[in-house]
């Protein structure tokens, strides 16, 4: 189906998102570099917290709580809860092993490693063989106006759980913020054969992605197929804000306005097959399967249906590119 | 036995000190201040850890492990094991719950809180009665020169064990320091009646308290009796390194050269009755009694025995005061 040698490079939020780099990683191991949103991170008492970067690790670790899609399985809450009680915060759930990697990428961050860096340690010492990269190694925050103000990411999203009415994202930071070196490694790689969107937020996840100055044009300068996968499946998210804000953002909630969102940017859409009915009337070529995924083997097989996608995107006609051999040609 | 409107001062360090101040609270409640070292105070993964201070709070707040004497009763260790999975440092041991002390009060400091407001804060969030109070504000550091070179405290007294030999002890910042306002109020209380110096390490957990300028001069200059417990039963330390260090700076390890040590401080000395025999040949006036403190009941008697001699110094003669509906003058 997909060339052993060929190289993937995924795009990813969180927890939805984190569930298809699983799938990806299990078919690819160091074949697999993510671009991971670091829109959401935050200060939070002292400590540099990543909150897409973590789940991207403890996913691809094994590690991951596979009930919340978040945090790490067998985790304690004494910190939490002594917290508490001498008055500290209490909205963002802080686990006592989690804890660990955020006292630690605090450290390294103070002591002058890029988030990269630090990310890459991680990485290695959770025996992950995939790369995971930040999308920039700035301070790019995810700023969301509310009818009740200005919202910084994790207070809408966590202590507000989502629930002001949403006006507008902004991106404080993205003028300053440039894709890093390693990034563009991963985009310059001979044998990079696709970009997949993973199912996460376009508005909350991908966007700030794409808000770093050049990036977009990196990824199609590339020349690769880049597949992006609907996180809409019959006009609900299958987790988090995303339909309840295309509503406030007075977008239809369905795969086909995702579609156009990402018009110009992707080759090819993926949605499901509840959805079916919307392939005919698509921008864009369009394969229709089951993106739901409950199990490891739903998150594989969506793996193969994208890798799949993106061969068959690089085989055919139009702006695509067929590589062989490492070198690049254009086709048709 | 002590008139119920004095107000009573304890000098302490660790465990040992502890034990005495928890005495001491059960019968003075919110007549009770203490000044605690903070020589062995450092930052460790960016956290500001201050153990002494610590095993203060959490054994005036009862929440003490009873087995250890210091940390948390109740404790978990989950961060650990992930800190250790990810390489970190594992030498010095953070508890779970232990850790929202180190957060809190770091976070507070970095937003410019004064070490003694944030301990005021924890000691309240603890319901602490007794006043816990640092021994100052400014960062002084015990620094061990040793067969091996300079350790910084925790250095020595925790990754290696006190293992390697002693050979001299300095304050690093003490110039630097000054006794707060709050310990200078406390000791301007015209109902304070007595000074305690716990049985705690003279020279490790004493000697940085009284390395703040002028703050040795302020005990004196209350004009109550001060009273010391030796640390040394029988030759050997109840808990620490108290004797092996005496040894290696060659000084016997007996509560005689401790009273020599206090001598021109203290104006009375409490050993225990193992060391009855040493009584009779003192540079100062003795109280022999059980100055092992098992339980709380030993700790409570050891702390009536300190106010009872307090109380007693105070009615002689010689250079000490007797206070009356707290106007002073001078005694004889």
């Amino acid at each position: 189906m997909s060339d052993p040698s060929h190289h993937y490079l995924a795009l990813s939020g969180g927890v939805g998102g984190a569930k298809l780099c699983l799938g990806l990683a299990r078919l690819l191991a160091d074949r697999l570099s993510l671009i991971v949103n670091t829109g959401d991170d935050f200060e939070h008492l002292g400590l540099y917290v990543s909150p897409d970067l973590d789940t991207a690790l403890y996913t691809l670790a094994g590690l991951v709580n596979p009930v919340t899609g978040w945090g790490r399985s067998g985790e304690t809450w004494t910190f939490m809860a002594a917290l508490e009680g001498l008055g500290g915060p209490g909205w963002f759930k802080l686990g006592d092993g989690d804890l660990a990697t955020h006292v630690l990428r605090t450290e390294r961050l103070k002591g002058g490693a890029t988030l990269t860096a630090v990310c890459a340690e991680l990485a290695r010492r959770f025996s992950i063989s995939a790369r995971i990269l930040p999308m920039c190694d700035e301070r790019l925050r995810t700023l969301v106006e509310t009818e009740i103000g200005t919202l910084a990411f994790q207070d809408y999203f966590v202590r507000e759980q989502c629930r002001p009415r949403l006006r507008q994202i902004r991106f404080e930071g993205a003028a300053e913020s440039k894709p890093t070196a390693e990034v563009l490694e991963v985009l310059a790689d001979p044998l990079l054969a696709g970009i997949i969107i993973c199912p996460s937020n376009p508005f909350l996840s991908v966007d700030p992605i794409l808000a770093v100055p050049g990036l977009r044009g990196a990824l199609r300068a590339a020349r690769v197929p880049i597949v992006a996968v609907s996180p809409i499946i019959a006009g609900q998210a299958v987790k988090g804000p995303a339909a309840k804000i295309m509503a406030e953002l007075g977008i239809a909630a369905d795969s086909r306005s995702i579609a156009r969102y990402y018009a110009g940017l992707v080759d090819g859409f993926i949605i499901d097959v509840a959805d079916s009915g919307l392939a005919a009337d698509m921008p864009l070529p369009v394969k229709v399967t089951k993106t739901l995924m409950a199990t490891l083997d739903d998150k594989i097989a969506l793996a193969r249906t994208c890798l799949a996608f993106c061969a068959e995107l690089g085989a055919g006609a139009g702006p695509m590119l067929v590589r062989t051999q490492g070198q690049r040609h254009d086709a048709g």
